[in-house]
């Protein structure tokens, strides 16, 4: 019996049984056992291998797990028959190399930063031990739209901070605001979304991969252009109304008005309301948000604890109108939830214990006396005619007009040669370019303090002083 | 000027600016202040008030901001031309009932159950302190697919436990398999897919909330009858090879062979690998994945870290054979990552240190050994003509067959009246209920620990027992 010979077996590592198996298997794919062949019982060929018995079972027994032999009553162990196994697979051709990563900036203005000098690390440290250790229960799966005890403390928190009018119920919390945005999408096949140009070109991506087109409307220095959602057969609108992303315009309340009545004109239109960076409104308090205004429940306000947090503790929500959930409750009834229930309820106990709000009247203290610098510096900054800056009321970057010969790409790109990156307002464009403000840049301020504010805008100074 | 009348000056609570704010725009809206109206100087309205000049100043300013009146240099602030608002919102109607809670049960066989006291709660916490407080950087948003470092880890888990050959870069982690299973439909779509029946119906749920069409192929007491794919137009099969869902049946290899080779047998062929619960092989070493065979690269793998850590902990994962890699990442390029990076390198080091595998050995025999018991009670059960017990040599659940007279529904039934839930094997059919083993009820056993299943079955034989 060849079993013994074949240097597969011998020259294999790891358990004897495991080496017997493979043994084995090789040589029935090899067909050097053929189909129908009769194996020796278990305790002859332990005998002649000088095994024990138990390690033929265990190795007979994975052959007839895998299907290479079978068992017949009261007769012993046949080969079964195998197709011919393909030829040994060539290695995994390595992978093409992952986009490449930014590169090392001296300054990064980009939007999506974060000061870890800012996070509350001991309070979150103390509170997510708590939780792990006080909730056995929490390893089990917890409720689809998130833990209700998570819902309720964000509806008070929406009620009082941003003027929201909603039950816990109608919050859905989820891994980010693109997969809320693509459940969303899911309810609104077939229809036609409107969205702002420059705006927020992930959301028009995810749209995209969800097969539903959209029509991009223009924005002006009050933001939406609302009047021109008449002009176009959209019946669901994105927008950004207590702060325009990228401009950083503020809806006025005419607008507002137009845009509530626009929906409620109509049986099906709806308002997709990205409150994005309302939090950090610096100049008067926060404007309350449409989903106050709207007495027709025709608002979908959405938002997300990345900026006030941070960007990586993927905690996201929506609250969805009345006249939507059941039919949210009916499309996805089993899906599981998306975010670990440890970090919803130490984001839930975090709120309820006041701790939330102390951090975010820190942050916005820090991140005001950041802007205010920023403009200082931006604004007496002696480059080509000077800059102007806009939509520095709220949020956590402002628009920096050029004036001057320098083109939008020249500015960037003479940053960049100075180590310092920042991005062009058109590279917010979805489609149409014309119409925007010329020499324009986005400067995203809240991962660099005051030091690193000071150096970068020196750099920019000279970057965009120097003759092209 | 009747600024100082209106009772919603008066009655209301807050700042004295934030009062002013709210009665001024209510005249407006009202109409009390008509358009074109100049209001009173910051000044004269701050004596005639009473007020700090920076009072009114605050309240002119939100004025502005939102659009209610403008500032006219040189000249001072005039109300703009405001749509009438709408009626005043009637409250939000409470939102309709959530879905019931699952009831409470003296005992659940449910498939998705965890056991609390298997947790390492020492341990996670210690290294989830140790990353918070390590690493800063992980407050800023990770790569897309997963941190590269957590992927690296999975790598050569697969590699050692699973026979997977991949790079970290194949590797995608997010937040559970249905959101995986909706990125994949992304980049199938207008194909056929064909699913398990019995199966797993939330995956047939997303693939029909990404619109894409199922046929259902049966399944044997050898799983998948995988020459059924020749005789559909189905070019994606989804197939749970290590432990067919709910049957436990182990895909033997001349099945493997055949389904490899359907795949390589047409270009654009796929087969998504769900290698569920195939870490709980409790009588033969785990079968290599389908993916590790192979050599065409036509296998995505999936798994899902719910079963070994926990449900709540949202920590899924594919592999991505190269071929499919770049339509991967130009789809998906813009999208951010759904699992806190926390919580990724939490387990990262969790793995990396050592103690994920003592831990998966230490519940490995913990659920060996309830296994064991659960088959010993069923199967030494007085009732009907028997129970025969398949299914369990994997995974954390196994199919019981009472012979008899009671039907799956009868048992299902009697079961309940007793205070224990558990579903019948037909509850997981997609389409035709036709062929399926009658009288069979599909018992998950991770959540009951040795005490628990002894009265559990106890009152499993009184409830079958029973005349009905």
């Amino acid at each position: 019996m060849e079993l013994y010979e074949t240097p597969l077996f011998t020259s294999e590592k790891g358990p004897l049984y495991l080496r017997l198996y493979k043994s084995i298997a090789a040589q029935i794919t090899r067909g050097q056992l053929h189909a129908e062949q009769k194996l020796p019982s278990k305790r002859a060929l332990a005998a002649q291998l000088g095994l024990s018995v138990n390690t033929v079972d265990g190795a007979y027994q994975m052959l007839v797990a895998e299907g290479y032999i079978e068992a017949r009553p009261k007769s012993g162990f046949y080969v079964c028959r195998i197709a011919k196994m393909p030829e040994p697979p060539s290695p995994v051709p390595a992978a093409p190399a992952p986009a490449p990563q930014a590169q090392n900036w001296l300054y990064d203005f980009r939007t999506s930063g974060v000061d870890p000098s800012l996070f509350p690390y001991k309070t979150w440290a103390r509170i997510q031990r708590e939780i792990l250790t006080e909730h056995p229960d929490y390893l089990n799966l917890g409720e689809r739209g998130g833990d209700l005890s998570l819902r309720s403390a964000i509806a008070d928190y929406l009620h009082e901070y941003r003027g929201v009018r909603c039950t816990a119920e109608q919050i859905v919390v989820g891994a980010g605001i693109e997969y809320l945005v693509g459940l969303l999408a899911g309810l609104f096949r077939d229809r036609l979304f409107a969205l702002e140009d420059p705006g927020y070109g992930r959301i028009y991506r995810v749209l995209q991969n969800n097969c539903i087109t959209s029509v991009f409307l223009p924005v002006d220095q009050n933001g939406l252009e609302v009047d021109r959602l008449d002009g176009c057969a959209a019946s669901v609108v994105y927008v950004t109304p207590s702060h325009q992303f990228p401009t950083g315009a503020i809806l006025p309340m005419q607008r507002r008005q137009a845009l509530l009545n626009w929906a409620a004109a109509m049986p099906g239109r709806y308002i997709i309301e990205d409150d994005y960076d309302s939090e950090f409104r610096f100049d008067t308090r926060p404007i309350p948000a449409l989903q106050g205004l709207d007495s027709c429940g025709r608002v979908i306000y959405i938002s997300t604890f990345s900026r006030i947090i941070a960007p990586s503790i993927r905690i996201a929500y929506m609250v969805l109108p009345p006249s939507l959930e059941e039919a949210f409750r009916q499309r996805y009834s089993v899906y599981s939830p998306t975010v670990s229930r440890f970090e919803q309820n130490t984001l839930r106990r975090f709120i309820q214990s006041g701790a939330f709000y102390r951090h975010l009247n820190r942050v916005r203290v820090a991140y005001r006396a950041r802007r205010d610098l920023l403009v200082e510096l931006l604004t007496g900054m002696a480059v080509q005619r000077g800059v102007t800056v806009t939509g520095a009321h709220t949020g956590l970057h402002l628009i920096a007009q050029v004036r001057g010969e320098l083109s939008e790409q020249a500015l960037v790109q003479a940053a960049a040669e100075q180590g310092v990156h920042l991005r062009g307002l058109s590279e917010y464009c979805l489609g149409d370019r014309s119409g925007l403000p010329a020499s324009s840049v986005v400067l995203g301020y809240s991962s660099l303090a005051e030091q690193a504010l000071r150096e970068a805008c020196a750099l920019l100074q000279k970057a965009w002083s120097a003759p092209r």
